[in-house]
């Protein structure tokens, strides 16, 4: 699925912690670059402390996901994820900028930024639009106290201590059925070579619009993973006391869960617009990463 | 996804070989309570024959495909599978009522059969819609030998002395991966609770439209199930010599493969209507069939 | 591997907590039938709370570790794999008798208690002899912390917030693999239908001798499961800092786990010896519990 | 298990067919250089035949069987299979000189064969001791038909007609399950990373003694693999008529098999004598070859 051209005026930069010298080493020709074509950058915190003193201004997530119409982010995939919730509201489109190894997400490696910006801001970059999952904790399966709308996954998963949580799991009101083990992923087609794939469950087409749900080391050996169509509406009570159990919105918000809390999942309404390459080949990413086809 | 009520005319019935006796005691009150209601019946030779001497007419795969408006099978699943081929052109609904343990397709005990019909001839049945796969078969790649459209699955599978084969596939005409391995399977939804379960992939709710490819024992651990959406055309390169390999239509009909063919994939443009009720829930099933939630 | 006969004097009563009920309502038959067969009986804390108000006296798990030559053991197989322990040392035989469903270690259903106790003190039951596993932690590797004979598993698990950890596996010196995941299964053969299982480790025979590692969601595709040989020395080193791991003996006591800090595992010197009935047949439990051949 | 040195007088050399031109460069400047060492060459069919005329003579398989002290197998894995067979009696040491890609079993590069043959015959090299498995084959359970010693795998695997094969395993006389599906695997831990892994069955060390039976894409999804101890006796009785279904002996000898067969699995009293470097480390291979630990 892919979209109309992209020609950004306003570019977020999202950065990834704890990578200063390589992100300063990125930006100090990269914001010079912007300017001269004439674009408004916004920098994150990280961006910001990477850069050492600086006149340069801060700009907090809620004023970059107001104003951006691009979002450039320097990291791997787990900041990609985090900058897919910034981008929500407006569908912004995100460009991923590897600082390490090749991630599912962010593609594009440093060496090539300037290459690729370059055509991205020339409008022969496309957008895929990538599925999301919407997701609603309901504390005592009545009050909604958490909302995300998140690209990867969403997990249920035991603390250390625990020995084995149980839910029930409904779809469309339908009971379908009691699960004891260690937890369950429900993932978008985006987060099926993440967690899910760990967990035994299979790789998703990013085109596939379904929900997988893929149980964590099941006490029972029949529960395999499920791939639900996306007009699903699932719902999850969790049944365990006592116990340290989250439930995690793409590896980077954990919420405690309760006895008696209900965790619904719907597709999202809204889609992760991804920068990538007309020439790029889904197939070629996932033989590179799972080492498909060797041996 | 649910179509317009079924209200039939001619009722085509087939059955399941070898299974005379339990086929004759359910044909024999039921024919009269057919005629009864006014409705014409078509029988299949295996019906016949089970009846003994008879002034019946047996009916033709061909004759009943082309004049029922709905068919009775008596059988298992796969006698549903071979009249889903039947079906297909017409897209005549099927009721299956089941001469053994429950099935996932033939799912109307047999006791309840004039209770069901009385429901169905009313109009209180409604049909299911079944996404089918349609298959090409290429001869070097070139020329259509066999083309068909399947509600479970297509599967390439070595015979008992080749060692490994070896097949490419190709999605969307890019280059996926390369298998080495027993062979490999093609499954709708439906039928990813039948042999594609077995080898490792998968649940696809049956309103999942996608198609997901199961490597059969893949020599490289990396290669998990795949499920790509509707809108795939796959296609399989077949490169081992000298092999006993065949590719096989839900499980019935086998054809050798030889190194160059092609077996083309895609979302069928018909689809298979099954009769159910409005009371079935395909997560009773699913816990019946797999014994989900047991121990 | 059966031993001698089993002829007790002094018999040690281990309870689950919170079945004060069923416990009472056992022992209450139970305390004078023993005392009738001239035997000791020493029980403790769990027991007596369960009997309310009585001139019993309690005894601690050293004392009974110290003087029982039998135990008996009311409750599930975590209430056997908590006396396992108290066992190890004088490889005092167990017999447990089954508070709920069949459990693969306890298997007298508490009907049967009385027969079975009579066979038993006689002598016609034989102890299954089996093999427990051995780990010490060292802290930074030098100095052991902990040391501990389990009979079914030690695990190394992640927290709630941690996304993966990571571990070097050993084996007699030998570097085996690097481990990304949620973490990693060391079990003996009676461990084998448990946690490992679960994981997606093989059944191993409860006559094996071997050391099965089974890796929990492992974030390479390729790690199996490895079944060691009884000879083998394996030593995990944790290499993740700032996380809530855990090491787990028996699914019963955690430890933090800090980087550097080392984990050995060998086969111990001790064995559980676990009294079964002489026409018990390990498949019919297998059978049983995970529901094979079924469907 | 390593055995005592190898001091060998007579080798016989077996080799990979259709590779003629890899044999003839590596045989021409191996035979005078064994004759200047004063050893004895027994060359097969293959090797006479890969080296054009020549006054050479062909030995057959017996007569090397009876006479060498010393087995250099050029080819992969499967010509070693091959040698094993040849080996089992006397258990003739076998080195393994690999023609291709590292294998499992044959290990040393063609470029290190002078390097190695000159430590084999100094007696650096030692023995690894492989445990066999031996298979012996009952018609209607009652008369041998086939007997074999097997380093890697006794398979029965059904043909590309049959749907579904059904067989009854037993363990020492007990009932263990009843199994439908593409066959079983009976595997050795040297077999455990050949066609039992791609089934799904966990890796053993090449130190175990136990024996893995594998399902072949069962149809209850509660079969796991089982590693049974050394000791065992396996039992399966062949249940499905009119199939097409093959007993095969580490890949290499294929039976038919009717119903009421009874294939028995026990440990060989054999074994397979691996030259092995002293250098050498199993789990190296196990990362070259599975590609562990990477991406």
């Amino acid at each position: 699925m892919m979209s109309k051209k992209i020609l950004p005026k306003t570019i977020g930069i999202l950065t990834k912690p704890h990578r200063s010298t390589e992100v300063r080493q990125l930006l100090t020709p990269l914001l010079p670059w912007l300017a001269g074509k004439g674009l408004s950058v916004m920098l994150d915190r990280e961006a910001i402390l990477s850069m050492g003193p600086s006149p340069l201004s801060v700009f907090d997530r809620e004023e970059i996901a107001r104003s951006a119409d691009l979002l450039i982010v320097l990291g791997g995939d787990g900041t990609i994820l985090s900058a897919a919730r910034i981008a929500t509201q407006r569908q912004i489109p995100i460009l991923g900028i590897n600082l390490g190894t090749l991630g599912f997400l962010a593609e594009v490696p440093k060496e090539e930024t300037f290459l690729v910006l370059d055509s991205v801001i020339s409008g022969h970059y496309v957008a895929e639009r990538r599925a999301m999952i919407h997701a609603d904790l309901l504390k005592n399966g009545e009050r909604i106290t958490e909302s995300h709308d998140v690209l990867n996954d969403v997990v249920i998963n035991k603390g250390t201590t625990a020995r084995m949580i149980e839910v029930e799991i409904y779809a469309n009101n339908h009971f379908v059925t009691e699960m004891k083990g260690d937890g369950v992923i429900f993932s978008s087609a985006t987060g099926s070579t993440a967690y899910s794939m760990a967990a035994g469950g299979p790789i998703l087409h990013p085109e596939s619009q379904g929900i997988v749900m893929t149980p964590i080391c099941p006490h029972t050996l029949t529960q395999r993973p499920i791939v639900f169509p996306e007009s699903v509406r699932l719902e999850t009570l969790f049944k365990t006391a006592d116990a340290h159990v989250m439930v995690i919105f793409d590896g980077q918000i954990s919420v405690p869960l309760e006895k008696g809390d209900v965790l619904r999942i719907s597709r999202s309404d809204h889609v992760t617009r991804l920068l990538v390459s007309p020439d790029r080949n889904y197939f070629e990413v996932l033989r590179d990463k799972l080492r498909w086809g060797d041996a």
